[in-house]
């Protein structure tokens, strides 16, 4: 049994197909001068063929996983564009007379190199794109063939060093169960293709393996706990076959209520809504009886590509996701980058702390002709369907009067171009500071509604990094002070009579479900997963008894009272469980 | 003008001289197989020159700045005993014939340029280490002399590239007036040596030098504002001499009050204690007039040494400094490292968010070895003098329970040995977490005191690291959220009547005061400088002034209103300005 990082949840169970590693056979030969324009020719045909061919993927792969996963690619073409990647391997054929193929292969040694010294993820994901593309571009050279997987076997579970997105595009879904990378990260372009694809996918396990993985072992893939186990005991295949045959059940079973309405036994009824980041998740959020969109993330239309999304492009993708939801609620959130979101083609500063650092709506109001197109965008959308704008990490009454004062100048300038926009569109705000939920009362006069951003709230009350693995056991969401904090919130929030909804983690959990009744919380905006299971919750509670059951609870000093109280009585609730969601921050 | 960064208070006036940077005359020829040995004899007798002439300067320094800084010269010694430092010369001389100054030259410039390659200060500054000691090593290979400055001239500014510890060390601080240098940070080992020196210091100018300074230009330096004047008008000197004067006479009258009780003129009482981590820094707390200890910081003892100082050790310090304050308070808080205060020996790991992660009190909670060490030198401390303890960045009841259970068993311990110690010692918890706001009610009745710590409180409770320049501004104490934070704690301590302080850097803000009186805390614990200028004001208040006063602050909704109210009104009050605490957090 291997312990690694879950990357994509799931369970799959079949024989291991062990990836080749790509080898290559360089000349060893120098060129002549008088061959240099001939290499340089070689070079140029190369790049425009990897190309074509990065092209074609991101146009395949857009149809599958949709628009935002597939600017993963943009990325690949910026480096075939970049001037010191190109420089690099143009000075080794220029100056050291050799091939092509050489100076490529020597150019990529480069920069990985370079790159993996810098002990910083962002940077080691770089450097795999890299890879992938100077790979691409090799092959090419050499006239080698694209490796492929066995097409005509049974399905099977792909075991590779680290796994690119070129080569995970590749894949057909119904011959791959699920993969484990002997290397990779939980934030890596595969990664999040994986989860876009629904391929269980565990990640890093070369540090626990003690001999290699074979083609044909037979393996288990648990997604959820990030662990693989290779040639299990018959109980084990029992086990998690018996598991996957339940989720499989509960899943049907849970399918009987899409269609009731999110109501307690006595009355109180329940927005359950979907947080999305593309159009495809879309599909899951309705399939799964969403409401509407309580958080629509909209960082993935700025990553991964290679400049800014014009208005005309965020505009689209926003107006499809409204129309698709017709009169259903659409909460768009701007832009929410900074901490562990990086740019490719907007440097943000080096920071020793980034999650207190320079990030969502400290970067919008720095930069706010970024801000506007984006202002701009999200209300001609709303024009086309039922759509809120929301700003994130707002720490003061004086960020949301200044937010506020570009979204005026921007219905300002729509109307005086005669665009059609939602005038009346409400604004509100993630309530995810703690300087927030002191001055909720304050910010609730100035806006339309709050949304309780629990990840960043519990991280920024406890002051700890839950992707810390030497603290996160701090992270603890039943904290008393936690609770409180969502009390003050909610009740400032009733107080001036504005919508409030929980956009975190939490609001996926069935077992903070009593807490929101009690509160009498307006919406839960959660992962597609969570909202069958919370919706069964929500059915068979009543709201009086999750009064009780919170005045219990404020009465708690420690975490551990509090989770004796809210623990799930009962089997049957205790085998739904939460589904963490994929991404860092709310 | 160049705009540095001030790493030490103060002004200079005065003429430059010029550091000459080391340059050394090495050897070219290979060595013959059969001097191996005799370059191996001559390593180790340079190592062992160098070892004597370092323990002289940590010697020395002792005497001038006490023994926390000179605990810097233990870090010099450890690179001398480094075998991966060591192993690096010899190999140089054994497997390439190169003569034992040129393998130190080489091995420096390795790891010289390996840590300016990690993008991290504090590799950064281990650089600087290693080059100080090799350029020692190599002066005594060489034969060469130690550079001096010059003594028989008038007092100057000393300019230098970068300044090591060694040089500082060698400083005559009569001679010279204040230091700039081209290189270095805030958080050196030079920069903490001329903080504790009184030198005024300014770094990191090199990037805004147009060209390079001359010996004998006319300069002024200003360390509160990191300003370095260079040929200065007249009358830019006339205002500095004018601003030195002022400086001068302020201070002496602030003399007067040195005696004078700390009292309202309505007869409000406020225990005005210093902060302080050497027992050096305790002689001008007393000068000033403090009232006691409110904070003593105990990493200094833990860092730039090889080793944990074992119990011995620090209980002889604990007991220096309780028996020269006699019956006056002392609250002596345990460890708090982590975030951005590491030590060399004992591996931190790295971390995104190092104030988000593995610090202080879950440092101790975790190694209870190293924490038990330190609680049974603070209880034997304790019966020498009126010590109490205080546990850092507490979130959660547990944690004070289990600090508790711990310094409960060193007291078991201690009784059984039948070592002295105080069994009835006070204990509280700094509050400088926004989760120990919130339940500061269900902390009051586990503990003796709070100290609330404003630093930390107010970098969780807006999400702003202050160090971070890209949003240094967001960084306010005067933040609506933040008077409401210690409003609670405050109400929580006094409705359990217990003792209540403050030691962050607010404390010793005079714009402040009011804030404390109307809340009536107990005591203010600040930098020892700005005792006076505190204690100033606080005669000239009236504690129902202030209740009337924050009355009004509570219904401010922006910053900018607070500073409205709480701005100094009379020209002698803006005169005295608040001295920035020199450390990070508080």
């Amino acid at each position: 049994m291997i312990q690694g990082i879950g990357a994509s949840t799931g369970v799959a169970i079949g024989k291991a197909f062990v990836l080749p590693n790509w080898e290559w056979d360089l000349p060893e030969q120098k060129i002549d001068v008088g061959d240099l324009a001939r290499e340089f020719e070689r070079l140029y045909e190369g790049i425009r063929t990897s190309k074509v061919e990065i092209e074609q993927m991101k146009d395949d792969l857009r149809e599958v996983v949709g628009p935002e996963e597939s600017f993963i690619f943009d990325a690949h073409l910026a480096i075939l564009d970049d001037p010191v990647f190109m420089n690099e391997i143009q000075g080794i054929i220029q100056r050291q007379y050799k091939a092509a193929e050489v100076a490529v292969k020597e150019a990529i040694d480069h920069f990985v190199t370079m790159f993996d010294l810098l002990d910083d993820e962002y940077m080691k994901e770089r450097a795999l794109d890299i890879k992938d593309v100077g790979n691409r571009l090799l092959k090419h050279l050499l006239g080698a063939p694209e490796i492929t997987l066995p097409a005509d076997t049974q399905p099977f579970i792909l075991i590779a060093k680290e796994l690119s997105p070129s080569q995970l595009a590749h894949l057909n879904p119904s011959h791959v169960l699920g993969i484990a990378t002997l290397a990779g990260s939980m934030t890596s372009h595969s990664s999040i293709m994986a989860r876009a694809l629904g391929v269980p996918l565990v990640v890093g396990i070369e540090s626990k393996l003690e001999e290699p993985i074979q083609t044909g072992d037979m393996l288990i893939i648990d997604g959820g706990l990030g662990i693989v186990h290779i040639e299990p005991e018959q109980s084990l295949v029992d086990y998690y076959t018996g598991k996957q045959i339940l989720q499989r059940e509960k899943k049907q079973q849970l399918k009987g209520i899409i269609n009731f309405k999110p109501v307690t036994q006595d009355g109180k009824e329940m927005e359950l809504s979907a947080n999305i980041s593309s159009l495809k998740e879309l599909d899951v959020a309705l399939s799964s009886g969403a409401n509407g969109v309580g958080l629509f993330r909209t960082e993935f239309l700025y990553m991964d590509r290679s400049r800014l999304p014009r208005e005309e492009e965020q505009f689209e993708v926003y107006r499809n996701v409204a129309e698709k939801l017709g009169q259903k609620p659409l909460i768009i959130r701007t832009l929410d980058i900074g901490g562990d979101k990086q740019l490719d083609y907007f440097e943000l500063p080096e920071e020793d702390n980034p999650f207190l650092g320079y990030r969502a709506i400290r970067i919008c109001l720095d930069k706010t002709d970024l801000f506007k197109t984006q202002l701009r965008a999200i209300l001609r959308a709303g024009h086309y369907g039922n759509v809120k704008i929301m700003y994130p990490l707002i720490s003061s009454v004086e960020e949301v009067r200044a937010a506020n004062g570009l979204l005026q100048a921007c219905k300002d300038e729509l109307r005086a171009e005669g665009v059609p926009y939602a005038e009346d569109m409400k604004a509100g705000i993630m309530i995810e500071l703690p300087a927030a939920v002191l001055i909720a009362d304050m910010l609730a006069e100035e806006v339309d509604f709050f949304s309780i951003g629990t990840n960043d709230l519990i991280q920024f009350t406890l002051a700890v990094d839950r992707m810390n693995e030497q603290i996160s056991h701090l992270y603890e969401p039943y904290h008393p002070s936690v609770l409180r904090m969502i009390k003050l919130t909610v009740e400032a929030a009733k107080r001036q009579g504005i919508h409030v909804g929980v956009c975190g983690e939490m609001a996926g959990d069935i077992k903070a479900l009593p807490i929101w009744l009690a509160l009498d919380v307006d919406e839960l905006s959660m992962s597609s997963h969570s909202l069958l299971p919370v919706k069964e919750r929500l059915l068979s509670l009543r709201q009086q008894e999750s009064r009780d059951l919170f005045e219990r609870l404020m009465r708690c000093k420690t975490s551990a009272e509090i989770h004796e109280i809210v623990k799930l009585k009962t089997a049957d609730e205790q085998q739904t469980e939460a589904y963490p969601d994929m991404f860092r921050s709310s």
